[in-house]
């Protein structure tokens, strides 16, 4: 339906995650239709986000700096390393305000299926991580997935022979869940890790 | 909670319609995390799109070409001229494969509570162009809506001394439509607008 520069960007458009064919459409006409200093400005934040914005050598997280913000703050407590998929589930973990330690981005998490094995999860560099700094708890903070849990098994095992003390995210009913509508999986978690009301 | 070039692409992207502040955030780590080169490519289809597409001079379309590719087509009858809000509608209308003629876009539709009147919907470049080629049907193919009415009277008020035939979609129930889910005014509209069976 639409041709030139019009459905090129609507083809670029239709790549960006949860936008079809419809939404890519609704948004190219936005853009070519209104004030062009507003389209144009996001397209030199897309260009500077890109050119600015890399991996943190010390933690893998997506990053300004070089070493991160949080690897570069010496008031975290550096002998906790929070391991998180990717760079935006350490801003979820920050905005809990339950955690000032350290965090490590995996990247991935292990899919042999899709062919994401060790290597894809830079397990390396978060091995000379844990040996190099004395890691003391090692909080895995991945989602409670299939792909989560070979993950979470696989860097424990790996593991097994350091000191260091491996957690993982409690698993239960969400804050506000109703046990009616909860699936069974879930439900089972919450029976098997239940807790003294007294604790 | 993002900040930096981060933060600022995320508030770009906010600014588009249908984008939330989540969706936002997905959309700029996806960007920033995936192949660069694909996100330059988005940036750059962004710029390409705004800086070559404008408004067509006879009909207001926004086009790559000036005059744009229906004003330019002579196969094209030229004595109908189908009224559309915005250039999308143009597609829409095209995709029926019922019309033949050319397009005239408003750009708005009548609003006076919004500081929309008959200067910002074009009228003064739609007259020109109905006196100049002598237009034997003006299809008014805009909203339902109060502001489409309050247009389709206007440019009906203004042309009474002329001519032209001006006509307007047809109102009834849509195809597919079920009568139990069906609004009263979409109904009475239907039952006002009845036709014989053998028509």
């Amino acid at each position: 339906m639409f041709s030139g520069y019009l459905g090129e960007l609507v083809q670029q458009l239709k790549k960006l995650p949860g936008i079809g064919n419809k939404s890519a459409q609704r948004l190219a006409m936005h853009l070519i239709s209104g004030d062009k200093n507003k389209a144009l400005l996001l397209a030199e934040s897309i260009q500077n986000a890109v050119e600015n914005i890399t991996n943190c050598s010390i933690c893998n997280m997506l990053s300004e700096s070089d070493p991160c913000e949080f690897c570069a703050d010496t008031a975290r407590h550096k002998n906790f390393l929070c391991v998180v998929e990717n760079t935006q589930d350490i801003y979820l973990v920050e905005n809990t305000h339950e955690y000032h330690g350290r965090y490590f981005v995996l990247g991935n998490l292990l899919s042999p299926l899709d062919g994401i094995g060790p290597d894809e999860i830079n397990f390396p560099l978060l091995l000379d991580l844990i040996r190099k700094d004395g890691i003391e708890e090692l909080i895995l903070a991945l989602n409670p997935s299939a792909e989560g849990e070979s993950t979470i098994n696989y860097i424990a095992s790996q593991l097994e022979e350091t000191s260091t003390n491996i957690t993982r995210l409690s698993t239960g009913l969400p804050f506000g869940g109703d046990i009616e509508y909860t699936n069974s999986i879930t439900l089972g978690n919450a029976l098997k890790r239940r807790y003294s009301v007294n604790n």
